[in-house]
This record gives structure tokens, C-alpha cells and sequence, in this order.
């Protein structure tokens, strides 16, 4: 009995010892993502040299901590109990998760990678800049090797692209994402060319007039406030490329930017980034600030900022409500009627651009870099093919060529930062969005009535109890299927362009 | 031989040891720096509570490295070396007054206080807002008992007051304190009676008229840059309390506050903090992040702000320079002329508040406080003492007395922090300042010309080479005879007042 009762105070001693070293982790982790926050928004220039070496040590904080033989030891003793609530067994399982993919990796891959990464950055730009590939192939082709490398000490049962996925889409298979992403493949090249064919043209070019900056910030927090985003517990800053960060269980902290004359990119920039933050701060209270706290894969994430930038606030019954908001704050706007604004916003065209896609084309982009990435990763083609295999896939899926290599195969950062597996999520993301807005319209009956009127709180009531607050508790794949009573499926994303495009163009 | 080589080899990478510790000890309070200010400048409210874990955490991490008994080893090793620089010298006596404050506080004591800390603050704050004493009087006693307990663990010759002087103005002791504040006392005091019965009256009605806070906030931007505060390098934000913090070898902050019917405050409260930034700026880029990276003593930090805030910006010159670029920009000082608005930043009034003081009655409420404080450490009066023993001082040094302890015992929040010992060294500020400026005034011979022609990059130049560079190298008292050639002495401070405020006030 002594034994028994003793042996039960070591186990409770040593899970409340993991989980102190776990909130010590992910405390770190807000200091450090503060520190890039101030680094994008407010940092004076000169303050860059330092702030690389305060990161530098707090990741070396968290990586010693997380790396630890007494963390490894607290992970074993906790997973050999049977006595662990639900929730305990998730955090076990997540840092079992966590600890796996850090030790398994050499100090010396993890620094020759993050040299690499450095070089990378600036030939890359390089690159990019004289739209030249030969500055940057070098480089490349060290960082596949490596990334290979890391591929094999992470290991693998099928592909070297399914530990790498891994890293951003927990739990999920190569095989499982080519199923779901073959499938939108030539519906979408369908249905882009169905769209240009149409002989239809929604006009866009008043989103490019002229649009005060001032005015344009404050409509800004205007949208933030009335899809409930609070000043209370969030602030919205300007940087050079948008984010969302979460920096404590009520700390979120949103970029975007205004150009003078382009005024789409501040309204769905805003909105995309409040859908990240209103997820990031819908975690339950008692899992923020743990393994569990964050979302439980990149493509859920970026399922919550484009339900609320696509599946919401590109849609007409949103704009009816907004659009007498937004019209009179702008000269620029006096002669654009509802509708023609509505259509602006869901014009289509191929572009050679990812980030200035539109919703059909978008995942055209993505199909395009995660085929070639994965095919460069298990070794169906080289670096030096890359820039003529873009080529062809660009004529291929968006019907266009890039003339320079800056328009094709040098415009994203991604790869020159060792993000191989990155990409492929943002299409995840998307899909998931669909399937959950329907499961959402399925259990909301008058919610468009709802975006009408304006009024969010029940749609996002519906967020934070189906999937938010849950933070990592649930896998990507079994969040869908208790949210949505299925696994992943790209009709429902199809279905809603198809509905949606398919009245814009009258096809 | 070997031997010799042996050891030299160990010395030197003991050397490395201690300085890479104490580049992370530093980098870890810059960390810690940009939390606070984040907190004080951007940060949501709800965020708090999980930044004080955060900042309790890195506070941890800070002290451990402080007290780790490899920190005593390794001071203890390079203080018995021969060969060591002037710079490693300096480095190793502060590293050496450090770890001995730090290890010589128990735990229990430090978690005393900063559980009396937190307590302090929510009577403090009651007991001011009901203006009632006796709501703090039983935490200020348990505040007291705690102060001696840790003056009684540091350690001291003469009095408990020395080690807690010593916390804010290192090497410095009560008596040489005593020696120079008591010689302010009666000439203040003799002065002040000559102004309020020299039957002028100098009229600053004119600040409190309408002063647009977006036009403020462009004015300071523009003196920054004018005094030598770069963005390159800094940058300003709004906070309740103005202050500088350094969070960085290059990335200095600084914060001001914008009333809109005070002009005074963002002008001089904005040059204050842009004298402790281009200090905080100024220190050699060597010393930045080491523990020989801050200013020597909170007097001479004040001693910078106070330069360019008083002895500088406060001038006729000054405004000779800057008045015709400021009087457009407000419409409320179309009326207002040149002399009229150096008499309005200079008009002398005995008031009940310190933080709104003048120059010549701010010292004062700086000796009530020190006689006060010091006495009470003393254990020659009692905290039940304390708000009558506030009122005869006052009615002796300002010759008013408050109406309650609201405008009396209670106007502080020092106390309540623990910070006994601080008062004193805004004065010393002003004294060192007044000093050093008429060092420099023999060195630099048109200096005032260069004032009225809005230049400063000859007089920062001085500066920066006598005082900013050297962070702690020097003590303050070195660093006064290095600079001035003699130690500090009020003489220069009252001869400044005599000068000035005899010339306004026609004497």
C-alpha cells in the first residue's frame, strides 16, 4: 500500500515536472515569437544584428529543454501509465512527437542547415533579382541534399517527402495528400478554362484607384471588432509581408499592409489574418501555452483564415452588409455599385503569381510546387531541370508561361528556407475550409441571414466549440471527420467554386 | 613550459566562459527589456497575465546564470589574474558586485519581497486613490522590516542605507550623499524664497491651451532627429509613464505621453527620454550587451536626460532655434512670442507634486524624500510617522503643505517597489548634469551658438567620448573627476539656477 501510494506521487511528481518543462517551452516560444513580431513591425533597422543572437539563444533554450534526457525520460515514464485523461494522453503523445523529430537530428545537419538557410537567403534574392537561376542552383541543390538528409534521419516507411510533410501537416501521408490533391486536378483546369472561355469578364480595376491609407486602417479595425476580433485581447500592426502570431493564451497580434492603390489587399489581408488569430485565440484556456495549444496542422490553420477571407467575406450576403460601410469612407468607391464591387473581389485570371491568385487558380499554384518538390525529394528529377519542368507545368495547369525565372520557379522563398512539405498545405487548407463550412451551413440553418445582418458570434461560436478550442488534442484527419462526419474530401471545395464561379461567369 | 601554456590556455578560455555567460545574462534582459516595453507600449490588455510568466521565467534564467556557482568560479579565477585589460578589469569587479549582491540575498527574502511587491501595489494604489494611510501603513511596515532584512544581507560599514544606495548609485555612500544633497538645502531653499517674493510672475497659462496630439507627436518625431536620435537606431512610442529602455548595441526605444492641452509635457518629456536613449546609444559597441553596457549609476543616466532636457532645451538659444519651426505648427501660439514661451517652460511654482515639479523646487521634494527614507532605514522615525513628518517638511523646504496624503506620503510609488535609495539620484542627476555641462561649455567655446543654430553633433560628440562610451568602465565619481576634474559639487547646479532663473526672475 505505502509502495503503491508512493509510486502513484512519482508519476503525478514526475507529469507535473513534464508539463512545468512544457509551459517553460512554449513561454519561451511566445518570448521568441514576440521578439519576430517587433523584429517585422517595430524594430529600428540597426536592431537586427542583436535580435538574430536573442533568438538564437532563446531557441537554444527551447532546444535544450526540449531535447533533454530528463524530458525523453518524463515522456517514457508518462506513457507507460494507463491512467492518463484524454487530454494528458494527446500532450504525451504531441511531445513524444516533438521529441522524436529533435533528437533524431544531428547538431551538425541542424546547423549546416541553418547556415545554408542564410546563404540561401541571399543568393535567392539574388536570383530572383536578375531573374536568374544559375546564382541560385548551387545552393538549391546543397539544400535538397540536406534536406534529404534530414528526410532519412527523421525516417520513413514509403517517401522522404512523408516525414517532411510531416513537420507541417502532423499525421498525414503522402499518399493520403496526392489522393486528395489528384482529384481537384482536372476539375480545376476545367473549370479555369470553362471560366475563360466564358466570354465573361468581371472587372477589377477599381479595386486600383485611389484609397487613403488612413481610412483604410480604420476600416480595418472596424472589420476586426465586428467579426470579433477585440482590442482586448489582439492588435492589429502594418509589416511588409502579413501574419499572425499568438503570443499568450490572450495576446494575438495581426499584421497586414495598404497600398494607396489597391484596396483589396488591406480588407481580405486583415480578414485572412483575424481568421488566424480568432483560432489562435480560441483555444481552450488550459491548453494555450502547451504542446497542445497551438492548431493541430498547418492546413487547419489556413482552413480558419480562408473560411473567413473566402468562404465569408467574399460572398455577397457579406458585402451587403459591409459594402454601405465601406463605400462611403472612399471617394474611389462613389460610382461602384454592390454588385460590381462583389464582382471585383472574385475576378479570375491566370497569373503567373501565386500570392496575387485568385480562389480557382490558387491551388493551380500549389499543385504545380508540390508535384516538383516532390519529385525532386524522391529523385524523379533534378535541380537543374526545375525551372523548364515549371515551364510545362504552368502551361499545363494555369495555361500560361513565365518569360523569366523570377515569374516562375524564383518568385517564392519557401524552398531557400528548407519549407519542402510547406506548400501543399495552403491547398489543405482551402479544402478543409469548404468541407467545414458546409458541416457549418449544415448545423447553422440561417447562417447566411446571419453574415447578412452582420452578426458573427454564432458562426464563430460554432469555430471555437468544433474546432478551436481543442488546439493539438485532435489530428488534422480526426478533427475532420468528427467536425464534418467524414475524412477529407475536395468535392466540397469543388461544389462551392463551382457554385459560386459558375454564377459569377454564367457557365 | 607546458605547464605554463597549459594554464595560460585555461585562463583564457575561463575568460571566454565568463564573457559568453555574460553576453547571454544581457541578452536575456534585453529579451526581458522588450517585454516590458511591449507591455507598457503595444501589448493588449488581457495579455498580462501570461506575460508575467514570462517575464518571471526569463527573470529565472537571468538570476540562475547570476549565481550559478561556475559564475563565482570563474569570477574568482579572473580576479586572480595579473594580465587583464582595463575593460576586463572593470568587467570582472562589476561582474564580482553583482554576483555577491545576488548571492547574498536567500531566496526566501527575494520571493518575500516580490510577494510584498505585488501586495504593496493594490493598497498603494487604494490607499492613494481614498487618500488614506493607514489602507498602506501596514504593508509599508512589513516593506520596511523586509528593506533592512536585505540591507542586513548585503552587508555595511556605517549605515543599512549604504547597501541600498549602492543597489541605484554603485560605490556610492550615504555620507558622501549626505555631504552633497545637504549642501543644496539651504541655498534651494533661500532661492526659492527670493523667486515667489520677487513679485514676477512668469505665466505658463499659455501650454495649457489646444495642442493637436497628431501635431505633437510630429514635432517630437522632428526634434528627435534634430538632438541626434536616429530611427535608424531608436524609435518613440506612447506610454502612461514615459521611459527609455536600451534593448539592444543599436535599438534603443523611448516613450513619451500626449496631452492635448499641455504642450510641455511631449516636448520635454520627449527630450528627457532622447537624452537617456543617445546614452543608452552611445556606449561603446564592445561593451553593448556585457555588464559593463549600462550606464554607471542611475545618477549619471539621469544626468544625460537632464543635460538635454534643462541645461539645453530649456534655454532661450534652444528656442532661438526651434520656436520659429514650432509656433507654425500650432495655431494656439499664434499670439505667442518668442520670450513669452521660454518664460512659460521656465516658470517656478512650489507645488505639491514631484513629477510636475520645476527645476528649482524638484530638488526639494527629492531632499524631503531622502531625509525621510533615510531616516526610516535609520530607525530614527517610524512609518506611523511618516505623513506629518512629510507636512513639516514640506511647509520647511516648499513652504506649503499638503492637504492630504493623497498630495503627500502617498503621491510615490517607489516605496511600494522597493525602491529605497532611488530618490536620491534624480538629484544627483541634476547635480552631475550642470557639472558636466560647464565642463563642456569650457570645452567647446561657441557651444551656445551652436545651440541657437540647432546643432548638437559637436556637443553629443562630447558627450559620447566622455561619459556615453564608457558605460560602467568608470564609476560615476571617476567618471566626474575624469570629466570635470574635480568631484561632484552643487556648486555648478546652484550657479546655474542663480544664472538662470536670476535673470528671469530679475533678482
Amino acid at each position: 500500500m505505502m509502495q503503491a501510494m508512493s509510486d502513484s506521487r512519482n508519476q503525478t511528481d514526475s507529469l507535473g515536472r513534464l508539463k512545468r518543462l512544457d509551459r517553460e517551452i512554449h513561454l519561451l516560444e511566445h518570448v521568441a515569437g514576440l521578439l519576430q513580431w517587433d523584429q517585422e513591425t517595430c524594430m529600428p533597422p540597426a536592431g537586427i544584428d542583436e535580435r538574430a543572437d536573442q533568438l538564437a539563444l532563446l531557441e537554444g533554450e527551447v532546444h535544450a529543454r526540449r531535447t533533454t534526457a530528463e524530458m525523453g525520460d518524463l515522456i517514457g515514464a508518462a506513457e507507460s501509465r494507463s491512467d492518463l485523461t484524454e487530454l494528458d494522453r494527446a500532450l504525451v503523445r504531441e511531445l513524444r512527437r516533438g521529441y522524436d523529430r529533435a533528437t533524431r537530428l544531428p547538431g551538425d545537419l541542424v546547423r549546416a542547415m541553418a547556415r545554408q538557410s542564410s546563404v540561401n537567403h541571399a543568393t535567392w534574392v539574388e536570383a530572383r533579382t536578375k531573374s536568374d537561376f544559375s546564382i541560385f542552383r548551387a545552393d538549391l541543390e546543397h539544400t535538397l541534399k540536406l534536406t534529404r538528409e534530414k528526410a532519412d534521419c527523421l525516417g520513413f516507411e514509403d517517401t522522404r517527402y512523408d516525414p517532411l510533410l510531416d513537420e507541417f501537416e502532423p499525421w498525414m501521408t503522402t499518399a493520403e495528400l496526392r489522393g486528395v490533391l489528384d482529384a481537384l486536378r482536372a476539375p480545376l483546369v476545367d473549370l479555369l478554362q470553362r471560366i475563360t472561355g466564358s466570354g465573361v469578364r468581371l472587372d477589377d480595376s477599381v479595386l486600383h484607384r485611389d484609397y487613403d491609407v488612413a481610412a483604410q486602417r480604420a476600416f480595418s479595425d472596424y472589420l476586426l471588432e465586428a467579426l470579433g476580433f477585440s482590442a482586448q485581447t489582439g492588435r492589429l500592426d502594418v509589416s511588409a509581408h502579413p501574419f499572425s502570431t499568438t503570443l499568450g493564451a490572450a495576446d494575438g497580434r495581426l499584421t497586414t499592409r495598404f497600398y494607396p492603390n489597391l484596396l483589396s489587399a488591406s480588407i481580405f489581408g486583415t480578414i485572412h489574418e483575424c481568421g488566424h488569430g480568432l483560432h489562435g485565440l480560441g483555444v481552450a484556456p488550459e491548453l494555450a501555452t502547451t504542446e497542445l495549444g497551438d492548431g493541430t496542422s498547418l492546413g487547419i490553420c489556413e482552413s480558419q483564415s480562408r473560411f473567413w477571407e473566402n468562404l465569408i467575406a467574399r460572398r455577397r450576403a457579406f458585402w451587403e452588409h459591409f459594402y454601405p460601410e465601406l463605400q462611403p469612407r472612399f471617394p474611389a468607391l462613389a460610382d461602384v455599385g454592390l454588385d460590381q464591387f462583389h464582382q471585383a473581389v472574385n475576378a479570375v485570371q491566370p497569373s503567373l503569381i501565386r500570392v496575387e491568385a485568385d480562389e480557382v487558380t490558387y491551388n493551380l499554384h500549389i499543385l504545380l510546387r508540390f508535384g516538383l518538390e516532390r519529385r525532386l525529394v524522391d529523385g524523379e528529377i533534378e535541380v537543374a531541370d526545375l525551372p523548364e519542368a515549371w515551364r510545362e507545368e504552368s502551361r499545363e495547369l494555369l495555361g500560361i508561361v513565365p518569360e523569366q525565372d523570377a515569374d516562375g520557379v524564383l518568385q517564392d522563398i519557401h524552398w531557400s528556407m528548407f519549407l519542402v512539405g510547406y506548400f501543399p498545405t495552403y491547398s489543405l487548407g482551402n479544402l478543409y475550409s469548404a468541407q467545414f463550412h458546409a458541416a457549418m451551413a449544415r448545423d447553422i440553418g440561417d447562417w447566411e441571414e446571419q453574415v447578412r445582418r452582420g452578426e458573427f458570434a454564432h458562426i464563430l461560436g460554432w469555430l471555437r466549440d468544433r474546432i478551436h478550442r481543442h488546439g493539438r488534442v485532435y489530428s488534422a484527419t480526426d478533427i475532420c471527420r468528427q467536425v464534418t462526419g467524414e475524412p477529407l474530401n475536395a468535392r466540397y471545395f469543388l461544389d462551392y467554386l463551382e457554385g459560386k464561379f459558375g454564377e459569377l461567369y454564367r457557365l
